[in-house]
């Protein structure tokens, strides 16, 4: 079984910002969608977890790297993976594709706690464990911000 | 003169999810609106850099850190910073502080590169460079991401 | 042909509240989903409208009505259908189901004028008055506003 | 004491879309802020109403009409009024004006039942009526959509 999900998604008008490009905190919302659908794709429902498990998937740390801008009416494919897992956390990284052409458009990473309805942190519960096991081999990883920003400030 | 800038704002029930916190992505539009007071306080109309000088500030990456959550009619103070100033690019650095009582609730940055309207990095005019003049002395580093994950995978 | 056009969308984090509904100004982005997928079930690219014959399709009005609240996960199916078509005008009107049991939870309208780039009304052009053809039996009509509102007031 | 409140808001880039003006769905946003805003101007924190007395002001409809439109960085007077109170539901009426040149870009309504924790409609809270009388003598209609429609459909 392959161990990232892909989820489509179009751009919407009201994504766009008056650049004609999608705004950029808006690239997380497309993050969440590639997390719900990579939960779906194994058989957990993320409101069921919520629901019935009082396990809440915190967000406590999110960062994104625009590479290219994503455009109105663009066909988005969103390929989430978990990065790591602990007891208590969950990274997914995200790649955001263009789907007429492969375009890497953007990248990005979610750490996430995993609380009670309080708010406290707790174990993610045993029966969700094997859903969210880290790919083994991580893809090469992207030149860290330090590269790109030197290479820009020239 | 002070080397921050500090603008208010109050979250509106657009901006929470159903967790009853503000959606994690909306930090970045709470940036945003640090971004344009911080320039605005020093004289600087973005949107006329725009359009008089052909300069784009393009975010290229952007990250942020979630300490507490921010709740519905929370009035917030949003504290902006130039990290880093280069040739081309520019780093802004954020803390989100509730007013009621200074408790820091987030903290981010995002890296921008100047663009002109087809999107080609140009340097920043001169006439903005002294507007945008990094804090000499930057506040103590927060503790690293993975210090932070460390202490909650225990 | 069937004269209405269908498509799903899953209701994301994002767009929900505190309450745990969807945000009530977040349907007018999903009239928007239905408008565009309407358009192009009919070979149209509303972005090709814009850049290749200058024809900006400008909302003057829209209204909702919200019967039933939608949830995080919901999915949705939105029927769009031409409403009204004049010369510099198109009325669109939406129903938002409930996949699961086909629930209507809201309906709604929205007026266009058609525009040139800086705003100024002009005809539809000539090619796309065929697929914007109004339906001809409209279905009937939900129960005016002054009547909801009597029933509530009571 | 004047029976209208006015709030004033800045555009966000967030809120444009690619035509450069704010999304249409977005001024549904901006009649929130004004609305929270007439409340509090009253004394009335819509979020106690919630926690303390178990009365959600729940949207039951929704319209906005778009004059001229409003774009990045304006600045935005929000004008609110109770267009009528009954029993279980309140109808708010607002003009979105633009501070420059005090120019009306939008007029919009929402009605409002008021309704418990379970989405159960129920009586304002005695304590609240007072807050709420509706303006004795409204503003001139605006045209109706059919007037409007009609003129540009010549």
């Amino acid at each position: 079984m392959t161990q990232h999900s892909d989820t489509l998604l179009r751009v919407r008008y009201a994504e766009t910002d008056q650049m004609g490009y999608v705004y950029y905190g808006n690239y997380y919302t497309y993050f969440e969608v590639g997390r719900v659908e990579y939960m779906r794709d194994r058989g957990v429902a993320y409101k069921e977890m919520e629901r019935d498990d009082d396990s809440f998937i915190v967000v406590a740390e999110s960062s994104c790297r625009y590479r290219r801008p994503a455009r109105y009416d663009d066909l988005l494919r969103i390929r989430t993976r978990v990065a790591d897992l602990r007891r208590r956390t969950i990274r997914f990284s995200y790649e955001v594709l263009r789907e007429a052409d492969g375009e890497q458009l953007a990248t990005g990473e979610t750490l996430h706690v995993i609380c009670d309805r309080e708010g406290r942190p707790k174990a993610l519960p045993e029966k969700y464990r094997a859903y969210f096991d880290a790919e083994p081999s991580p893809p090469p990883k992207t030149p860290g911000p330090s590269a790109r920003a030197k290479k820009l400030a020239r």
